[in-house]
C-alpha cells in the first residue's frame, strides 16, 4: 500500500470536535487505499501551559525535565486521535516517539531526529492495522531519555516519517488554507500559490512566513519529501493547499515567487573599526557566544585602515549586542569609535527560483522603492533572493507596491 | 544510603507552590542521610479531565490507548517535582514508567506490577543523586505499552518501589493526617491512630475508608512495607501520622481498632429457593457475570426443601441484580417466589486484631445496639471483624455510640 503522512497542528486538534473533524479526513484518505501515518500536535495551548510550569518553577531549567513536561501533550492527542478512529471502525493505534523509536541527538529541547526504524509500524500495517498515530515534536536519546525537537517540531517529525517510510505526500493541515505570495494580513492581493519550490519555501519560512518551521523544508528538500500545505477547516480535494516540491514539478512559475517581511529589525553599526585580518571573526564571535541572531551583515570601503561594520539582528537582542561589543572594546579584542543602533528598521525580500535564470530583478525591486521615496539602508542578495533594510513606516506601502510590480497577482 | 519512599497524591501536588512545599518535605528527608523515592499522582483534576476525554471520544474505549492518555498527567509533575529538588540544589531525575520500567501485566487501565528492576535508579544513586522522582500509577506491558494500575493506582506504585528497594519506610502524604478509629465527619470523638496492624488497615480500606488504596495494603503487608500516612499540609515529625505496620511493632493496642460504616448498602432476599445443592453457585454466578458486587451473604435455616437466601450489593446495582436473578429464573437454572430489595439500609463493622485473642466483641457490639433500639437485619464475621447491616437512619447513632462502647477515644 501507498503511505500517506497526514499532520495535524495545535488548533487543528484543539478539540474532540475538532479531532473528530480531523479523524474524518483521515478516514477519506484510508478510504482511498492509503496507509496512512498521522502525526499530531498537543491541543492548541497545552504546550504553553507546560512551558510555563516549567519556566515558572525552575528559570534555568534541566532541559531534560523539560522535554520530560512539556512532550506529555502530544501523547494526549494521539491516544485520543486513535480512539476517535477506532470509533469511525478505522483499525488505529498510537505510538509516542519513545515507542516507535524516534531516535534523537541528545540535544534536549532542541534535538535533531537521527533515525526512525519503520519496522514497528510497517509491521502492523502489514496486520491490516491502516493509521499508525505518532506523537509529534518529541524522540528518545541515546541515554533512554526523552528529548523534544523545539518549537514547531512536529513539522520536522511528519517530514522526517515521510521521508522514512518513502510516503507519497506529506500533508500538512494547520489554520491556514496554503502558501500566500504574501501576508494577506498587509496586502489585500496576495494569492495561494498551487505550488513552491522547497528552495522558495526555505527562504520564505527562514524570512518569518510562519506556515512551516524552517528545518521541516530543508528536511524535505534534502530527501524530496513533496510536502502540501492546506487547511483543517475546510472541505478539501486532492488539489487544495500548496504544494511544496521539487521545481521539477513546478512546469511554469513567475520569476518571483513572493515577497516576506520582517518586522522587528534592527540594524547596528559599529563606526571606524580597525581593518584587519580577523577583525569579523573578532567581532562576530563574542555576538554568537552572546545569543545574538545577526542577520545581514555589510562591511564597507576601508578608508586609511578603517572601516564601518553593519549588521541587523532582532530589536529584542539589540541591548545584548551593545554589551557584548562593548564588553569587547574592554577587554581589547576590537575597536571602535561609537556602536550606533536603528531599532526603526524592517526586512523585505523578493524570493524566487526564477531570479536564477531570469537578470534585471534586483534593478526592478530598487527602482519600485526608489518610486515610491522608500530609502535602502541595506541590501544583501543570495541566488534565489534579495533582501533589504528600510524604515519600518514603509513596510505595507514597500510590500503592495512589489508585489504588484512583480504581477504576484496573477498565475504563472 | 537508607531508602525512604515519599508518595505524594494529586491534592498534594495540584498547584506549583504545593509542589514546591512537597519538595521541601522531601529536602528535610534527603538531610537526614535518605536516598528518596517520589512518587507522584497528577496535578489534581488532571487524571480525571483525561478520563473525561477518552470517554466523551469513545464509550468503549480501547483500553490501551485510555492507558496512553490518562498516565500523562502523572509525567508532568514527576518532571516538574525534578525541577523543583533541582532549584533546591537536591540532585534529582524523573523517571517515567517505561523508564525504569516499571513491569506490568498487559490487563490495561488495571494492570498489576510483576517486576521493579532496581539497577537503573541504583546506579544514579551511587553517581551521587539523592532524589528520584517517579510518575505513579504507570508501567509498561510486555508488549511495550503503556499500561495503568487503575485508580488511586500511585499508592501502590509507592509500596511497590519501598519493597523493590527495601525502604526503610514508605511515606504516603495525602490530605488527611492519618487512620482514625472512625470518620471524624459522623463522629466528634474520633481519634487519630498512632499506629495500626496491616489486617486492620485492610479491613478499614475495603469498608470504605478512602485513606489508603485496598491493593497496596495488601502488597505492603506481604512484603512487610512499614506504611505512614500523613498530611502535606502541616509541619510534620517523625511521629506524624499514622504507622501502619506488621503488629509486632505494635505494643498495645485496643481489642478494637476502629468503626467502619458504609452509606449505600442494599439487602436482597430471594424467598423461597428450592434447597439443592449448586444453588448458591446458581445464583451467585449470574450476578458475577452481571457485575453485582456481592458484599454479605447469608442462607438461612430450610424448611420442606426450601430456603431464603440474603446478600448485600451497593445500592446502585440493585436493578442489575433483580434482572439477573429474573433472567436465571427464566431460563429454569434458579426458582424463587419472590425477590425483596431493601434499600435503605448500611452497614457498620468493627475491626481489631485483638478479638483474635478477646472473646465477647459480638457480644458487646449487639447489646450497644439493642440498647439503641436498632434491628440489626444481617451478621457477617471474620477473624478481626463484625459486620452488620441496620437500617441506614441509625447509621451516626450506632457508629458513635460503638465508638464510645469501645472505648475508642483513649489510647490503650
Amino acid at each position: 500500500m501507498p503511505v500517506l503522512v497526514m499532520k495535524f497542528g495545535g488548533t487543528s486538534v484543539a478539540t474532540l470536535d475538532r479531532i473528530r473533524r480531523a479523524a474524518k479526513r483521515v478516514g477519506v484518505e484510508v478510504a482511498k487505499g492509503y496507509d496512512v501515518i498521522v502525526i499530531v500536535s498537543a491541543m492548541s495551548g497545552e504546550t504553553n501551559k507546560l512551558v510555563g510550569f516549567v519556566e515558572e518553577t525552575s528559570p534555568l531549567f534541566d532541559a531534560r525535565e523539560y522535554d520530560a513536561v512539556v512532550s506529555s501533550g502530544e501523547n494526549v492527542t494521539a491516544g485520543l486521535m486513535a480512539l476517535t478512529l477506532q470509533e469511525m471502525d478505522v483499525p488505529a493505534r498510537s505510538w509516542q516517539g519513545w515507542q516507535v523509536p524516534v531516535k534523537t541527538t541528545n540535544a534536549h529541547a532542541n534535538a535533531r531526529i537521527e533515525e526512525i526504524p519503520t519496522d514497528n509500524i510497517s509491521a502492523k500495517f502489514g496486520e491490516g492495522m491502516k493509521v499508525a498515530v505518532v506523537a509529534g515534536f518529541q524522540g528518545i536519546s541515546p541515554e533512554g531519555r526523552i528529548t523534544t525537537l523545539g518549537r514547531g517540531g512536529s513539522d520536522t517529525t511528519a517530514v522526517a516519517f515521510a521521508a522514512a517510510f518513502g510516503a507519497e505526500r506529506c500533508d500538512i493541515y494547520t489554520d491556514v488554507d496554503g502558501v500566500y505570495t504574501t501576508d494577506p494580513r498587509i496586502c489585500d492581493k496576495a494569492r495561494k500559490l498551487d505550488k513552491i519550490a522547497f528552495e522558495e519555501m526555505l527562504e520564505l519560512a527562514s524570512l518569518g512566513a510562519k506556515v512551516l518551521q524552517t528545518r521541516s523544508v530543508e528536511l524535505a528538500m534534502r530527501y524530496k519529501v513533496r510536502l502540501r500545505v492546506l487547511s483543517s477547516f475546510e472541505e478539501q480535494s486532492d488539489e487544495a493547499g500548496t504544494l511544496v516540491c521539487d521545481e521539477e514539478e513546478i512546469m511554469e512559475s513567475n520569476v518571483v515567487a513572493g515577497v516576506a517581511h520582517s518586522r522587528d529589525e534592527a540594524k547596528m553599526t559599529l563606526v571606524s573599526v580597525a581593518d584587519r585580518p580577523g577583525i569579523a571573526s573578532a567581532i562576530f564571535t563574542p555576538l554568537a557566544e552572546a545569543g545574538v541572531n545577526v542577520d545581514m551583515i555589510v562591511q564597507n570601503i576601508s578608508e586609511e585602515g578603517h572601516t564601518d561594520m553593519t549588521f541587523s539582528c532582532p530589536t529584542n537582542q539589540v541591548a545584548r549586542a551593545e554589551k557584548a561589543m562593548k564588553d569587547a572594546q574592554k577587554n581589547g579584542s576590537i575597536d571602535f569609535q561609537e556602536i550606533i543602533a536603528d531599532e526603526g528598521v524592517c526586512k523585505i525580500s523578493v524570493v524566487g527560483i526564477g531570479m536564477r535564470s531570469h537578470t534585471g530583478v534586483a534593478a526592478k525591486m530598487f527602482q519600485v522603492l526608489a518610486k515610491e521615496g522608500i530609502n535602502i539602508k541595506v541590501i544583501t542578495t543570495s541566488e534565489i533572493k534579495i533582501s533589504v533594510l528600510i524604515d519600518r513606516k514603509y513596510m505595507e506601502l514597500a510590500v503592495q507596491a512589489l508585489h504588484d510590480a512583480f504581477d504576484l497577482d496573477k498565475a504563472a
